[in-house]
């Protein structure tokens, strides 16, 4: 077999052998196939486009090309899940101690944040002596013990995707939807999930700007799941303004146990007990969605989520009274509010704009060694579709320095635009995708 | 700029600013751009394709990327001509110094060959003393001297497009169109044209196998020259069947030798007087083909078509008496015959077999190091369309090796088809392209 035979395959067109696949994602992997063969090939993939065989054997030979997890010592059906990326998204805080205390086993590998803001790992950081490394016996064992283990990716998971997104990026064929899709789920896979809950998210603050994207995205994703065995359903959902008001690592934190509390913002706890009852549908915990959310509401309304949060925080080294009392946690020292320029009904808050303020002001990173600033960030005040005068507070920034603290007030007046009129609401859920 | 950028550009079917290419082109030459970027926009440009304009600016800036011949010493217009290759192939041997003796300065760099038989300069060599190395100043004094020289490349002339060249060849990105077409024509500039002739060749024997592709090619580099301001016309011929009789370095020699004496092959004479017609014609010596016809075959009966090579063999180190007598060229130590298998008509003979078991004798080379035995060939004594009786000679095969010989008579016969009724003649040029 010949990686240039392989190429001019793709290139016409044609569909590769699965025994193709497996020959150029081993030689990638080993570097017997150099990254200029790769990129023709992906090149040629997203001009092309692959089948959902092709897909699957993609998937599959990306999750085997490493280490993988075996989480077969733990009892019940494994569901995973993964956001493609938003600003304020906070939703795997609320989901993974929600469905944990539900009984769903969650042994989840979670990464740090690159653009916006942090990812999951770092927001967990905000808890004093948190540790997201873990060796695979402390980790699995917690997750017998109390349910649920949040940890930082380790171990040479996936590394033919590692390489190949790497490339991907420096070859514009990032956009090429059957790479993007199983870059997603080898991952997934290669972690040890037996389900996947995936949460695409649609619009200016994500990776998919439009639905038809988005639908694409989720469908080769779920199509994936089919192909491989794993029961996969994807929601699409909005982030065109951030999801609830906080943006920021430990702002976000906090709003996150307020949801598991039950007095999160409408939106956040809204998408948290979908995502969770499909889970639980995917886990076979419950029947239908509309049991799985009403179960999960129970346990929220109950205050055993918050607790599920707390165990899983003091099993990791931290404290639980951070958890049972946030105001423990990181602190800006400075605040600037940002306020209405006209009366009207607020008509749209650029997510993109808000997460780059949120990034001037130290909550994200824009490279792997950018060192980030748990404290700072944004509370938004109003949302979508809410009345506001001139001189309402629009939002409450959260910062460490003065002229940062300037720069983001200023950029974030240009997010905000206003109409006359009262809107049609927006959904939150475009779309549910399963197989 | 960013490369990223301009790959993305050309997957997404825009068309490339001159200063993208520009870019792209010094980029790769001087390595800041690596190669694996520059496969993936050679697929996209697979793909997407190019604008002539784009195509011309990638011509210039290919030809631009080294060292570049100065040929505005020599009086008159320079007339370039290329082969796109083929089997038996010798149009060159004859052409340099036919229209040379007509008047055009003939200052030509030419190549060793790769694949089926030898290149222009590895026939040069049966030669006894000819030097194909020259001074650039040796060079152009002889031009001005006699009216001809034929050398090898040397010095770095476009190291743009050999570096894309290798990199296409191992990325499947070989088949663009675009890129052979500058690929072709950024070498003829660099070596100085002032005006192109290109004989495109296709059929069996040829990298282009139908009229179409030949079209499509020829178009684009008739295009090139016109963007470009460097006149070129493009002859298509046929390759579906050896050019003449022989094939083979010395063989080759001693049939081009016979055709400058008007005493050659048909079909290489026609193809020799179409071309030179042509080059006369863009050299503005004459009129119209008809009249550069005329003059060519008035040069080959005076004899002074063959007084210009033996001029031009001494001048570069060569005995003129190896031309007045090619006897004493090299000589393979054994022959054997090819003979019809059946009573009828020749409906075929595969270039593409007869080029084969011309490289199995070792008259032509698989890899640049691969020496060659100048002695050796085939010399067919029947062609398309002519009647034969079972037992007839079809062809002499020349070696130097016994095992060697067998071989090549037993691929040979394959490479005969017959049929019991006369044949349509099939054109020798189907078509000629100007702009």
């Amino acid at each position: 077999m010949r990686m240039v035979d392989i190429i001019a395959k793709k290139r016409d067109g044609l569909e590769l052998s699965s025994e193709e696949i497996q020959f150029l994602v081993s030689g990638y992997t080993d570097g017997s196939i150099p990254d200029y063969q790769m990129s023709a090939w992906a090149m040629a993939v997203l001009l092309r486009g692959m089948t959902p065989r092709e897909t699957g054997d993609l998937t599959l030979a990306m999750a085997g090309s490493g280490e993988q997890l075996d989480l077969s010592s733990l009892k019940g059906i494994k569901v995973d899940k993964h956001s493609t990326g938003g600003v304020g998204d906070k939703t795997t805080l609320v989901v993974a101690p929600l469905v944990a205390a539900a009984g769903i086993p969650v042994a989840k590998m979670s990464g740090r944040g690159l653009g916006h803001s942090g990812g999951t790992i770092d927001k967990l950081e905000s808890f004093a002596g948190f540790q997201v490394e873990r060796t695979r016996e402390q980790f699995l064992q917690q997750v017998r013990e109390i349910g649920v283990s949040v940890i930082g990716q380790s171990g040479n998971l996936t590394p033919a995707d590692k390489k190949l997104y790497a490339l991907r990026d420096v070859t514009a064929t990032v956009e090429a939807v059957p790479l993007i899709a199983s870059s997603i789920m080898s991952k997934k896979i290669a972690a040890g999930a037996d389900a996947i809950l995936l949460d695409v998210k649609v619009g200016k603050g994500a990776f998919m700007k439009t639905l038809e994207q988005a639908e694409t995205l989720a469908s080769a994703m779920v199509q994936i799941g089919t192909q491989v065995g794993r029961r996969t359903v994807a929601v699409i959902s909005d982030m065109n303004q951030p999801l609830g008001f906080a943006v920021g690592n430990a702002l976000e934190v906090k709003e996150a146990i307020d949801t598991l509390a039950g007095r999160g913002p409408k939106d956040l706890t809204e998408l948290a007990l979908a995502i969770g009852a499909h889970m639980l549908v995917l886990g076979e915990l419950v029947a239908d969605v509309e049991e799985g959310r009403k179960r999960l509401e129970e346990i929220m309304d109950s205050g055993k989520a918050v607790e599920k949060l707390a165990q899983m925080i003091e099993a990791q080294g931290g404290n639980k009274e951070d958890v049972y009392n946030p105001d423990r946690l990181p602190k800006a020292s400075l605040t600037a509010e940002v306020k209405a320029s006209q009366d009207g009904y607020i008509s749209a808050i650029d997510a993109e704009t808000v997460g780059h303020a949120s990034v001037v002001l130290g909550a994200g990173r824009l490279t792997k060694e950018m060192p980030i600033d748990l404290a700072v960030g944004i509370v938004l005040a109003k949302k979508r579709g809410d009345q506001v005068r001139k001189g309402d507070v629009l939002a409450t920034v959260h910062a460490n320095d003065e002229i940062l603290l300037k720069q983001a007030v200023e950029e974030l007046k240009g997010a905000y635009t206003y109409d006359s009129e009262s809107l049609i609401d927006q959904p939150l859920i475009y779309k549910i995708i399963t197989e």
